[in-house]
């Protein structure tokens, strides 16, 4: 099955709003065997609509729209496609029932505002498509030769609930189960540079069998992700499954995870089996590595917490830096991280301690220490220490957003060995 | 001027990719009066690409291209579009000497590869637009119509570069300076919901004279955006200074600033022209309010740092907070906030201490302290307090950036009162 995507709307096509619609929809669709073969925005004018909607269905047979099916005088989908397909709008009595009970179950008193009927009205021999989130009901509305347009409302969450429920099953009844599909996964590598992939992975750096691979790198690291097209879905899985496996061995210890892993939530979780706690000691980063790690839900039962010491003062009276140390190397400095770590696990009782010292721009250079030069020092339940210096690329927020990764990179690799 | 934009690449159409280059260009281009007609997106297909620029020819007969310029044989926007004009593609020996003097200004030893060559074929009769950031050049073809479309790349940092310095000012030549506008400003505010802003606004909630008023809430507060469409550019910028103007003295002292402004920012600007420096004391953010101040460069001049007092313990050993006020209030409470606030100011000499203590959720709920519950204190420099219990709501992130915006939004609310 072929079909294109049309998302609607002003903000839209004067670049107020990024289209997250769009992307969403294709990647559902196209993991579930619909081939996208165009995407079209145009804005809030009825004659635009009617026309891209048109000649999308000479094209392709098959259109889901997103947008302009509010209440408001600017939402032209209905009104727009009712007249490309000839059909009367017709007040759904149904249709506004629902509408009237959401209103009462949000609790709002009287009745909806007249701009709310507009959504009842429906394209003759449309199919109404349920909004579980919203009061614009989706629509389906088909042709005497079969070809036809969803329309879904462009309300993010509203739209995702109904392609989702709706729109998805009705496409696998209408397209079968031989379907192709496009489906991807992604190895999550860090603390390795693309290049160095490039050469451990040898021959699967340019896919694995036929599954080619795209390297992402980013400020977590290099993602990896193998993207299986044009098979059935379970030839897809399987491909990918022995895809990943075979990166997997290649890749060894830079791999922390698959797709949306956050090494934060992998980190916290090998310390709560090995029931270790991690205390924090941030200079350049600020409080961004404690910020990072209490995201993550449960972070308490692992995360003590520990002290931003911006400033070197609060690196001695906090964190007990020696001020010699500090006169002598410089705040950023081995000694220093490795006191930082020290200093974070002695205050808290941690078993873990960190410490994080840096320059992350874009002032701040001396001699010998360019602008991303961070060091990094962890210590360990027994008192062992290992400390690192890096230089990171990027602009300040992503020399410090590498600096907590690095760090918590650390943490990751010394534990099986403490 | 009327032009469609042509977004080409397979990772945009299965939606591995958030379209980003057409919501900038679409900005971009509106600001300088050049109206979008539709935007569409096709894969790297090269009869794809040659219909759909054939269409938006026919349309709107000028049209904007990125991506697809690349060395691989995936990069397919040349030859195809050079097909459509029946130009032939010829070996342009000047290009290939700028692509060469890039491979040498980056050490890199011997030649580019071959692949490069590719991107040094130029369609007859075509413009050359110089690429500043990287290898693939832009070109400008232009029919015996006087049709046109001009070829950017997908990369990002390339193409907004090349926009900027090269496809606008082309553009403002053609299409001369009586041209008409799409230009907006925005207006943050924050600590006040959508409906009191409406109430507030009065008459000026459905816009300033012409121009439309738009509502957009975020984690960050609610942003006041105001547009001029259809006005010649000095009109555009007149009357949405005198727009901002009116809603600036009607929304008083909850805005804090224009478009891109942030919060952190503007109250580090405060209490650097104030002397003043801050601490924190972060529990139920973890660090991202440090994080946050330390994200803008130069901050070392007001914030010193802080604890991260995310358990108890931490609270009374680094903060100083009391153990009986722990044990009778609780620790989301109004008596420690307080205490941390003056902790963190104690512990740190700074004039101003902040104390943030909450439940991020989604668990940690008790009786009367649903999740979003957050006392904030902000201590003074002669010792003042203040105090603030707030329910935010969201996600577990989102109540935790809606805490650090609270909080410094007291700050900046308190500071002229000391």
């Amino acid at each position: 099955m072929r079909i294109e995507l049309i998302t609607i709307g002003d903000e839209l096509l004067l670049g107020f709003t990024l289209d997250t619609n769009a992307a969403h929809l294709a990647r559902e669709l196209a993991a579930v065997g619909v081939e996208i073969t165009r995407r079209t925005t145009v804005g809030d004018v009825g004659p635009a609509i009617a026309a891209a909607v048109g000649e999308a269905l000479e094209r392709a047979g098959a259109v889901v729209t997103t947008g302009g099916l509010g209440p408001t005088s600017d939402d032209l989908t209905r009104p727009a496609i009712a007249a490309l397909f000839a059909r009367e709008l017709r007040f759904d009595a149904n249709v506004y029932e629902r509408i009237e009970e959401r209103w009462r179950a949000r609790g709002l008193p009287g009745h909806p505002p007249a701009a709310n009927r507009h959504q009842a009205l429906v394209p003759d021999g449309a199919v109404v498509l349920p909004n579980a989130e919203g009061t614009a009901p989706g629509l389906w509305l088909e042709d005497e030769r079969g070809r036809w347009v969803a329309m879904l409302p462009g309300v993010p969450r509203e739209m995702r609930a109904m392609a989702r429920d709706v729109l998805l099953p009705r496409l696998r009844v209408l397209s079968g189960a031989a379907a192709t599909v496009v489906r991807s996964r992604t190895l999550r590598t860090t603390g390795i540079a693309e290049s160095a992939l490039v050469e451990r992975l040898g021959q699967l750096a340019a896919g694995v069998g036929d599954l080619p691979l795209a390297f992402l790198p980013g400020a977590d690291g290099v993602d990896l992700r193998l993207t299986a097209r044009a098979l059935p879905p379970e030839r897809a899985d399987e491909a990918l499954e022995g895809g990943v496996e075979q990166l997997r061995a290649r890749v060894g210890r830079y791999a922390y995870g698959e797709d949306g892993a956050d090494l934060a939530a992998v980190v916290l979780d090998a310390c709560r089996r090995r029931r270790v706690r991690i205390a924090v000691g941030e200079s350049c980063t600020g409080g961004m590595l404690g910020a990072r790690i209490t995201a993550i839900p449960g972070s308490s039962a692992v995360f003590l917490g520990g002290v931003i010491a911006y400033d070197n003062a609060i690196k001695e009276a906090l964190l007990e830096v020696p001020r010699d140390e500090l006169e002598a190397a410089g705040a950023v400095s081995e000694p220093v991280a490795a006191a930082m770590a020290r200093g974070s696990r002695a205050r808290t009782g941690a078993e873990i301690g960190v410490g994080i010292t840096g320059i992350a721009g874009p002032d701040g250079e001396t001699p010998g220490k360019p602008v991303g030069t961070v060091w990094t020092a962890v210590a360990g339940p027994a008192g062992q220490i290992v400390t690192r210096r890096a230089t990171f690329v990027g602009d300040r927020q992503e020399v410090r957003y590498r600096a907590t990764q690095h760090a918590l990179d650390m943490i990751r690799r010394a534990l099986p060995e403490w």
